[in-house]
This record gives structure tokens, C-alpha cells and sequence, in this order.
């Protein structure tokens, strides 16, 4: 078990698969966070959602939802603005994955490989890299470490789709090809990374791919 | 480990504890589903949303929001309006917490006692009870089964809020108090309960609270 005094910064992207962070992914990375008795803290951009999509057509709706406060939701109310995020308040940081990580926190889902990433998520892993502390990311949220630091080579999977990987090397980035649970740990820029929903998984086998994924981040952490 | 052929169906009542499902409890009930090998079958009712919260800022919005459509977030597009519900079609049935049960499933948030439930919910759980098949509710989800069993004198937790309990047994229920992960089984009416959130929990002790409800599930279903 971990030293309970580990605070792990969790960044959502709304809530929700199509428009925002991926529900499940995001409730099991809180969970296994609990189960090795750190303290998640939660933080989002508090910008405009790049669209809302009805889950149940997977239309996109006329509506203008914001993504802080759709993340709320997943954070139950306790969540920060992401321009307050200081990397001295975080022993590691993780990204869930979802659309919102590619629409929102980054416009991957729009550009692929030309993709601009939020300054302030540009400046979240700026900083935890300067202080050497250790950074996940789940499903396609490994594409924005891809961008920011692709230039140094980072190793890391979303899984095994060949187009998205291309795309996520066309940017530096090592990618290697992983299945159900696995992760992929760069350890010198000490990045950890697992396909999660990139693959056909089930919620046990994302259950698995968090634990393991948070696992490695107290272990660099420490 | 559970028959791979059982079929748990999870009532959803929105998406956001304040005017929705919980978040947390809905996933961790998904969780266990998977984890037991069971199959789940999202269900919710084609209705508006009582009313929209802002989870940031705990006001109210001028929004219109549907349940359904909600919903379908945490089940990721996999869901079922609550109309064409059957019980032939599950062994069990789950109610997750969160408000929406007491908002958006029944009224029991406005109006204590003296609530009403929706017509769609009645209809399911009544067919359960003609089949014989076992029922879960977590967290204030109880009401629900208090106001349309309470007349059998079901016996059922919210865990060890006074008034709330004593609304429960005003209504005819019989009322035990529990702690975290704890369940009341009502053996003669298939009912299974636990306190999640009605309790300053974590989501370790969610998870906990979860697994037990949907394991006593599997187990009245065979």
C-alpha cells in the first residue's frame, strides 16, 4: 500500500465518452487512487466544451456545456480550476481518457498529428516534468503527451490502432503496441500509459489497466 | 463466480449525483456486474430531469435535461428506455443512488413520505416481485422500494440518517441501521440494500458496498 499521504491530481475533461472524460475510466482511476490509499485531486480547464453529443443518437446537440463543471459531476463538486493546478500540490498526475481529452484538453480528434494542446495542460505537464514527478495517461490522452513530448522521444500506447499510433509517432512519440491491462512505462520522463477503452474492453479490464496504470505512478512517485 | 448468463439490469436516473444517478455508485455496480461475470442491462426513463444542478457551484441552472439521454453517458450509449423494460429479460434488477433516484425516479427528494414514484418504476419492480427475481437499491434508492413495498413491511437501509429512516418506516418500511459496505438482505422479498453515499464515504467503501449488494443479488437470483 502506498504512503497515504500521496495526492495524485486526476485532470477530467467533462463527463461523458463522446464530448468529455470517459466515465468509467475516470470513476476507476478515483477508485484505484483510493484503493492504494492516496488522496485524488481534481482539476479540469474551465473553458467551453468543443461540442455537446447526445450519448443516446451520438448526435451532437445544439447545447454549450462547460467542461469544468461537467467534470464536476465525476468529482462529486470537489474539483479545481486547472489554472490554479501547481505541480508542489501533486505527487503525480493522470489523465483519463474519453473524447474530451481530444476535443477538449487537446483538438486531436480534429487535427490528428497538427493538434494544439491547452495551454494549461501544456503548463500542468511542464511543471510536473520540471519537478521530475511522474505523469499517466489512459486511452487517447496519451496523444497529448505525445505532442508535448514527443520531441523527447516518449514511449507510450494507446493500444494497437495502427492509424492513431502513426499519427502519435508523426509526433516523436515511441508508440508500442499493448492489449487489456497493460501499460507501457517511459521511465526516463517517467510517463505511464495504457489503452484502456482504445480497446474493445470490458470494465473489468479497464479496472485492471487503471490499477496497474495508478500502481506505477506511486512506484515512480516514491 | 456467477453464471455468465445472468443479466443484472442497472436503473439510471440521470448522470450527476445532485439531479442524476451517482456517478460512482452506477459505475462501481457496473464494476461488480463485470467482475462477477454477469452481463448488465442499462435502463432508464425517456423523462425530463426534475431540474439541472450546477455540481460546482451546487445551484440550480435554467437547463432542461433528459434522463434517458443522460444516462446513456455512464452507459455509454448501451441503454434502454425503462418502457420496454422486462422482467423476462434480467435475473436481477440494481437502483444505483444519487438524487435522481429521489428527484427524477420518484419525488421522494420534494416530497418525503408522502412521494410518489415514477409509473415505469412501479411497473418494474412489480413485475420482479411477480417473478420472483431479487431487487438492489443503494444509497437513497431505498425510498423507492419503501414507498411501493412498504405496505409488505420490506426491510431495507439508508444507512443511519434518523430522518430519512424515519420516513422509510412511515412509509411502512422496516428500517435496519448499517455502516460502510454493510447490506440488508429482506430474504421473503428479494430485496438487497446498502448505505454508499448516504454515508461520508469513500469510494473504496462504494466499491465495497457495491460488490456485497451485487454478489447477495447473484446469489437470491439462482
Amino acid at each position: 500500500m502506498a504512503d497515504k499521504s500521496l495526492r495524485i491530481g486526476v485532470v477530467l475533461s467533462g463527463c461523458g465518452v463522446y464530448d468529455g472524460a470517459e466515465i468509467h475510466e475516470a470513476v476507476c482511476t478515483l477508485l484505484a487512487i483510493a484503493k492504494v490509499g492516496a488522496v485524488a485531486v481534481c482539476y479540469a480547464p474551465d473553458i467551453p466544451q468543443a461540442h455537446v453529443v447526445n450519448h443516446l443518437s451520438g448526435q451532437e446537440t445544439g447545447e454549450s456545456r462547460n467542461v469544468l463543471v461537467e467534470s464536476a459531476r465525476i468529482a462529486r463538486g470537489k474539483i479545481t480550476a486547472l489554472s490554479e493546478f501547481s505541480a508542489g500540490d501533486v505527487d503525480a498526475l493522470i489523465f483519463p481518457g474519453g473524447f474530451g481529452a481530444a476535443k477538449n484538453l487537446s483538438d486531436f480528434a480534429f487535427k490528428g498529428a497538427d493538434c494544439s494542446v491547452n495551454p494549461q495542460v501544456v503548463a500542468a505537464v511542464a511543471a510536473m516534468r520540471a519537478a521530475g514527478k511522474p505523469i499517466g495517461a489512459l486511452c487517447i490522452a496519451p496523444a497529448i503527451l505525445a505532442k508535448i513530448l514527443g520531441q523527447q522521444g516518449v514511449e507510450l500506447t494507446i493500444g494497437n490502432d495502427p492509424g492513431t499510433a502513426a499519427a502519435l509517432e508523426s509526433m516523436g512519440a515511441v508508440h508500442r503496441t499493448t492489449t487489456h491491462g497493460e501499460i507501457i512505462v517511459d521511465q526516463g520522463l517517467k510517463v505511464v500509459t495504457s489503452p484502456c477503452y482504445m480497446l474493445d474492453a470490458t470494465l473489468a479490464q479497464i479496472a485492471e489497466g487503471t490499477e496497474n496504470t495508478v500502481k506505477a505512478l506511486v512506484g515512480l512517485a516514491k
